[in-house]
C-alpha cells in the first residue's frame, strides 16, 4: 500500500515471499495472485519458480507482477509440483534485472530456488570471504550469498546443509527454497521477518503475509517460529526447530507501515493495531483542533482511531493519486517549483481555516513531512499540528534492506522542538516507546524495536 | 478511484477532457499531469493533441496514461501553442482503438481536435440522418459526429457553426475543440457534465474537474456554465452564453461517486459532500451495530460521516487490492469458487463476531452489493446492516454513456425488502432524495437526479 | 526484396494488397500469409479486416506484420467470411498510424473496408471539393477518399455506386472493398496498378502480386483487366467491364524493381524479365572488365544475366546486412564519416584490383550510384563500369504515390556523360527503350513507362 | 545469412564475439554495428558490456540486436574505457535468458565479462568437478564454466590465471574477456574458432568476422594465432602464445556455411571460396541440365559457379522471404498441407518442364534436402540433380554446440544411392574431400574436417 515515490524517505523497505506445494494444482496462477497480493511489499521485480518434479521453470523481470506476468506464458499448462514467487522492493543501486528474484542455480545436488525477505547483515564479509575462496557473484543479493554457501556444504541432506549455513548469517531473514521435489522455509532465529504457514485444501503454503492467504482462498494455521525451517515434500510437512526459541523480535515496522492492514502479525490485526496506535496517541498528545487527516495510505487507520478518542471529525485532508505508479513522466524542476501535485493532494476546501492534526505513522528523514506540513499550510491551513505514531526513530536498522545512515536519521540527533522547526508544524508530538509496544500488545521483549531504541536483539539467543 | 472491475456494475461513466491555451509553455508534459488527474475518469485509452500554430500533432492510445505516454516522445520539444487531453472510460463494446480520443480530422477550414465527456441522446437519429447524406464514419464516438456536423456547417467562423451545431444535440457534453489557433470549450445547456475554467500564470486552462488544476499549479477561476462557450485564443479569453442560462442540472452521480474527493463541484468539495451524505444517512436510518465500514474507495467519506454521527467506531472491514489494475491474469471458475479474493478482501479479525454497518453509495444492479454481503458473513460478521448513501435507482440515465436497462435495476422494480433478501443481508436502508438533497446542498432545481425521481431535465430550457 | 534504407531514392512506393473470400477458412491466418509475401511491397504498417458475415472486425497497426501480428490475438478464434490485407510502404510525411490500411467505415449501406494500392493524380482536387461540401477527413489516404465518394452515392447497389465513383477518379490504383458480405476488387482502366486472380480450394483470392498465391497454397487465375470489377459472394465470382478495354499500361518498373523475382505479371516471370533485361544491356553496351556484380537485392538478376552473356564471372562484389530493417540505431554524422557501412559492404578481395562491371536496375536521382560507386573504388577497384538495366529517368511519374520531382531526376537534365562525371563511374552506359521494351516482352503500347518517355497513357481509353 | 527456420537441420551453430578498446570513443554505437555485422551467427540474444574505468555496465536480452537495443538507453551517455558484445544462436533447450550473453560477474580481482564463441567438449565434466567443489550455476554456458575456473586460481595476475584455465579446456572457443581496465582475446590452440584482429583509427578491436571491421570501419590486422592471447590495455597490446603454435585447424564449416560471404578467413575470401568450391563440383560432378539454381542464402556463390564452369545459366529457382525471421505466425498442420509456402517459393515459370541442377552446401539429415526437391518437382521441373559442395558429412562435431547424434547423420551410415533414393532427387553427388580442400585452399593439415573425414584434432599439439 505503499507510495514508493512520494514515502521514498521511509526506513526501510520490504520483500515478499510466497511458496506452495501442490502436485497438480494450478500452481503458477495461484502464485502470482498471492503476489497480486504482496505486491505492496516490492514493485520492483516479480518471479516465480515452479518444479514439475524433474526440473525447475522459472520466469521473471522488472516491474509489477501484473507487468512480468501480463499472461502466464509458458507456465500456462506446465503440471507443477511445487513453487515459489518473490516481489522485490526498490533499493538504489541495486536496481538491475539480475537481481530479480527467485534466483534459480544447480549444484552437486541438483536444482535450487531461492527466495528472499530480510537482510544479512555479515552479506559483505561473507561475500569477501567466498569470493577469495574463489566464488563468483552475478548478482548483489543475499539469495546468492546463501546458494553459494549451500553448495559448498559437502553432500548432506539439504535440510542439514541449510540448517549448517544459517549459523554463518546475521540479520534478518525469511528464506523459502524450492528443490525439484522439495519446498523449505526458515525464518531468522529471532523472527525479525515475518513468515506464515497456511493450508490451501490439502497443501499446505507459506507466504510473508497472511493476505496472501486469503486471496488465494487459503487458511491460516500458524506463524513459522523463529528459527524454524518447515520442510514440505510429498510426504507432507515437518518442522526442525534449527535455533533454540529465543525472545521473538517480529520487526515492529512491520505493524506500523509494511504490512497490509487484512494481515494478521503473530495474531494481531494490522488495522486495529494501527488504529489502536491513533487511540493511544491521541491519549497521550491530545491537541485543540478542528479536523484530524492521515497520511494515505498507511496512516489512515491511525488518524481515524485518534479522531475517533479525541472526538473530532476524521477527514480527507490529502488526496493521492493512485494512477502515479512507477513509471511515469517525471516533473522538471521549473514544473516542481511551480506547484504541481502528482502525488498528493491537499483537500482546499477541508483544510481551508481550519486547525489540522495531520497523524503520519513515522518521521525517518523528516522530508516528506516537511513537504505536507507545507502543503496543508498553503491550502490555507490555519494551524497544523503533526502527531506521530510511532517514537523518534533514533537508530539506523541494521536488518532492513535500505537503511538511511546514522546521521540522515533527523531524530537521532535533534530535538522535539528542533524538529518541529524544521518541518514548520504548529505544534509536533511523538508517541512514547511504552504507549507503542501497549498499542500494539507487545512488551519491548516480543519485537525489534532497536530503531526506536537502540537496543538490537542479541543473536543467537 | 473507481475500481472499474469490482464495480463493474455502476450505473455509468465518465470520461475527462482537459485544454489548455499557453504558448511556448511545456503544453505535453501539463496536459499529462493533467490526465494523471482525471485518470480515474477512465483508464480506457488516453491522448494528447497540440497545435504548434501551424498544425495540430496527435498521440494517443489505449490504456492508463503512463502506458500511452511512458514519454513525451515525439512531442518532448514541441513547441506548442494550445492543447487538449482526453481519457475515456471503458464501455463494453465501443473499446476499440479508434475510438480514443481526442478525435483529429481535417475540413473545409483546416484542422480540428475535439473532445468530449458525456452522452448525446440523440446520437443514433443524427448519425443516421448524416449517413443518408453520404457521411461516413470511422468511429462510433460522439466527437466524430460533432465534427461532421461542423463541418457541414458551411463558411462562417468557427464560433458560429459550433453554436449551430450545439442546437442539434440532446444530452450531456462538455465538448474542448481545439484548431490551429483556439481553443473552444462548451457546456451542455443543462450543465449536466462538469467543465471548469482555471488560470496557470497567465494562461487559461479547462477541466472536468478542478483536481486537474490543482495537480498542474493552476487556480480555479469558475465553472464554465451550463450553455456557454468559452473561446480562448492570443487575444485572450470570450464567453458566448450560447443558450439562455436555465436551471443548472449536474448529473448528481458526480458527486455520489464520480468525482475525486478533492475535487470542487459547483463550490462544494466532494469529499465533504460524501461524508455529509454518511451523516444524513446516520440521522435517517441509524442501526444498532458494533462498527461501521464502507466499500473502498468511493464510500470510505460516507462510511466516517455515519460512524462519527452514529458514534460507532470507523473500521476498514474491506482491504482494496490498489495493484489488480486494468490488466491481470484472470482467476478459472475453479480458483473463482474457491473463494480467491482478488480485489477486495474482508478483514476477519476487524469483522468476525461483530454486528457489521456496511456503507455504499447506491446499488444498481445490486450483484456486487450481494458479493460485499456474502464476504462479510463469510468472514464471520454476526449481522450485516446495509446502508446506502442515496436513494434507490429506479431510471435508466439517458444522460450518460452505459446505462443498464430499467429491466437491469434492481430497484425499479423490487421493493426495499425485496432488495434486501436478494442481496442477503440483515437489514438494507437507503438515503432519501430529500435527504439525499440537502445533504448536497442542493434542491431538486439544481441538479440532475433523474436516475433516483424518474424526472428528465427539459431540453432547451 | 528491397532495402527501403539503402534505396530511399528509388522512382516511386508500391504497397500490397490482398483479399479472399472463403467462408469458415481460416481466413485471418491465410491473410497473415499472404502479407508475409507481399511484405517487400511496404514495410510501414499492416493491417487486417475481416467479416464474419454480420459485422468486420480489424486489426492493423505500425510496422512489419510479424510485429502487427505477433499472434492472431483476437482474430484466432472468428468464423469468417471474407477478409482482406494491406501493406504499406514508407512515404515521408505520411507515416501516421491513422493512414495505416485497411480504413474500416460505416456508411449508410452498413460496414465497408478498404485497401488500396496505387496513386490518384487528382486526389487534391477531389478531396477540396468533398471539404467544401462539409467532408471530414481522419487520413491522408486516398482509401478515404473513395470511401466518401462511394457513401455520396446514394442508394444503389454497392457495384454501381463504386463504377460511378470510379469514374471520377484519375491514377492508378487496385483497390478491394469488403463489406459484410462482399469482396470486391477494381483495377484502374489502364492497368497500371497490378491485381491477380487466384483460387484456392473452391475459393476466390485476389492479390497484387502472384507470390502471395504461392504462398497461401493459392492457384493463379488470371489477371483482372484493366477497368474491371470483379466482385465475389456467395453466390460465386462475377465481373463488370466499368471501362472499355484500352491499351494496357502496367507500371514497367514493376518489372524493373517492385515485384518479387517469383511473382508473373502478365504472365511473364520477373526474374527471367530481369535476367533478360542484363543480357540485353550486355549485348547493347559491353564493356571490356574482370568481373560483373549486381547491386543487392533487385539487380541481382541483371547481373548474372549482363555476367553470362558477356562471358563474364558473376561476382558478389557488394553484400548486404539482412538485419539491419526498418528500425536501427543510426551512426552519427563523425560516424557516418570513418566510414561504417551498415547495410551494403563491398568484398575487397573480390574487386581489388578489379576492372568491375556493376549493374543497377535504374538512376532516379543518382546518389546511391555514387556512394556504391566510390565504395568500390575505395575497396581496390581498378575500373569501375556502371551499366543501368533500364534508360534514364527523365520526366517524373504522376501514377505513383512518392515522385521526385523533375529537378531531382538526374536524368532529366543532364547527358549521360555529365551524369558518369557526377557519379565517378570509369563508364556509364543505359538500356536502350527499345532493348528494355523488347527484353521485357513488350511493346511501348502495353505498359506505362511515362517515366522513360514521358509519353503518359491517356485516361479513359 | 542462414535462415534459422529453413535449415534448422543444419549441423551446428556458431556465435559472434566483439570487442573493442578505445578510451572515449562511442563504444556502444560501434558495438551495436558490429553486433548487426555479425548477426547472422546467432540471432537468440544480443548483449554488450562496457566498462567505463571502474564498473562494468551490461545490457542483454532476447531478440536481434535492433530489438535487444531499439535505442543505445543508458549507454548513450557512458563514456567508456573499453566493451565487449556478443550475439548467440538458437540452440534447443539453452534458449533462456539466462544463457545471454556476455556473462558479468564480480570476483576476488574485481569484475570480468565474458563472451563465448565455440564449444567446450569436457565442459560437462568440468562443470561436475566444479559443482563437487561447492559451485553453483546459473547457466548453462562455457562462459560461466570458465569464470568459476578464473575465480579459483588465486591471486596472480589475470592474463596468468586465464592461461592456467585454459589449459584444462578441450573444444573450441573464442573468448573475450573484459575488466575493469582490459581487454583480453584468446583462441583455442588449433584455432578451430575464428578471431580477428584489427584497428579502428589508433584502438584494436576483435571479432569473430572481418565483416565487423569493414561495417565499423576498421582495418584488418591479422588473425589471432592458434593458442594465442592477445591483451589490450592503456598500455598498447601485448600477446602471448600460451600453447605451442600447431596445426592450425579452423573449422572449415565457416567456409562452407557460417560466415559472411563478404569475411576473409586465413585471408581466403568467404564468397571467392564458395564459387571455388561450385567450379570444383561442376568438374567432378557435371550433369546434362537447362538451368542451375542454389539454395539461398548460403548456396547461391556455389550455384553460380557450377554454372559458370559447366556453361548453363544460373538462374534463381527458389526465392527465399527476407521477412520470415524470428517471429511468425505458424501454420497448423491443415496449412502446411495444402502447400503454404512461407519462407522458400520455387520458381514455377523456371524450373517447369526444366532439368534443374540445384545446388546446396551440405547434408546433414536429409531432411531439408527432400523438402527442397519435393517443391522443385511439384513446380514442374523434368529432373533434380542435386549437387553438394561438400563431402558427406560422416562423424558428429564434438567441437560445436549443436550437433546432431551419429544416427541423425544421413550420410554416416547411407550410401551416396541410398540417401538419392530417401531425397527423392533424379541423380545426386557430393564434392570429393580432396576436391573441397583445394578449392578452398588448404591441405588436410590446415582446417578441421573432422565431420567430413572423422580424424579429429589432436589436442594440445
Amino acid at each position: 500500500m505503499q507510495n514508493k515515490f512520494f514515502r521514498a524517505e521511509h526506513l526501510k523497505e520490504a520483500c515478499g515471499v510466497f511458496g506452495i506445494f501442490a502436485p497438480q494444482e494450478e500452481l503458477a496462477r495461484i502464485t502470482c495472485y498471492a503476489l497480486y497480493a504482496l505486491q505492496h511489499r516490492g514493485q520492483e521485480s516479480a518471479g516465480i519458480a515452479i518444479s514439475d518434479g524433474d526440473t525447475i521453470h522459472l520466469e521473471k523481470g522488472m516491474g509489477l507482477v501484473s507487468e512480468v506476468f501480463p499472461s502466464l506464458g509458458k507456465f500456462e499448462h506446465l503440471q507443477g509440483l511445487a513453487a515459489i514467487g518473490h516481489v522485490r522492493s526498490a533499493v538504489a543501486g541495486t536496481n538491475k534485472p539480475e537481481n530479480a528474484q527467485p534466483l534459480l542455480v544447480r549444484f552437486h545436488q541438483g536444482e535450487l530456488a531461492v527466495a528472499h525477505n530480510g537482510n544479512l547483515v555479515n552479506a559483505k564479509e561473507l561475500r569477501q570471504r567466498l569470493e577469495l575462496d574463489g566464488s563468483i557473484f552475478q548478482t548483489t543479493t543475499d539469495s546468492e550469498l546463501v546458494a553459494h554457501l549451500i553448495a559448498r556444504c559437502g553432500r548432506g541432506e539439504l535440510e542439514s546443509s541449510i540448517a549448517d549455513v544459517l549459523s554463518y548469517l546475521r540479520g534478518s531473514y525469511a528464506f523459502i527454497f524450492l528443490t525439484e521435489n522439495k519446498l523449505i522455509g526458515v525464518r531468522d532465529p529471532r523472527g525479525i521477518s515475518p513468515l506464515s504457514l497456511g493450508k490451501l485444501g490439502d497443501h499446505f503454503v507459506l507466504a510473508s503475509e497472511t493476505c496472501a492467504f486469503d486471496t488465494v482462498g487459503a487458511d491460516f494455521l500458524r506463524d513459522v517460529n523463529p528459527g524454524e525451517m518447515v520442510i514440505i515434500d510429498r510426504e507432507g510437512m515437518r518442522s526442525i526447530q534449527v535455533f533454540p526459541r529465543a525472545r521473538s523480535a517480529l520487526c515492529i515496522f512491520e505493524y506500523i507501515y509494511f504490512a497490509r492492514p487484512d494481515s494478521n502479525l503473530n495474531g494481531k490485526n494490522v488495522h486495529l493495531v494501527r488504529k489502536r496506535l491513533g487511540r493511544r496517541l491521541a491519549q497521550e498528545q491530545p491537541v485543540e483542533a478542528d479536523i484530524v487527516t492521515g497520511v494515505p495510505d498507511s496512516s489512515i487507520a491511525a488518524a481515524s482511531g485518534y479522531a475517533e478518542e479525541i472526538g473530532l471529525p476524521y477527514e480527507v485532508g490529502l488526496v493521492k493519486n493512485r494512477y502515479i505508479g512507477r513509471t511515469f513522466i517525471q516533473p522538471t524542476q521549473a514544473r516542481r517549483d511551480e506547484g504541481i501535485k502528482l502525488k498528493i493532494n491537499p483537500v482546499k476546501k477541508i483544510v481551508e481555516g481550519k486547525r489540522v492534526v495531520i497523524i503520519d505513522d513515522s518521521i525517518v528523514r523528516g522530508t516528506t513531512s516537511m513537504r505536507l506540513v507545507s502543503l496543508l499550510f498553503k491550502a490555507g491551513a490555519k494551524e497544523v499540528h503533526l502527531r506521530i505514531g510511532s517514537p523518534p526513530v533514533i537508530s539506523p536498522c541494521y536488518y532492513g534492506i535500505n537503511t538511511p545512515t546514522y546521521e540522515e536519521l533527523i531524530g537521532a540527533h535533534h530535538s522535539c522542538e528542533q524538529i518541529r522547526r524544521k518541518i514548520g508544524a504548529t505544534s509536533l508530538a511523538y508517541l512514547s516507546r511504552k504507549g507503542m509496544l501497549e498499542a500494539i500488545g507487545l512488551t519491548a521483549e516480543s519485537a525489534c524495536d532497536a530503531c526506536f531504541s537502540g537496543e538490537y536483539p542479541i543473536w543467537g539467543g
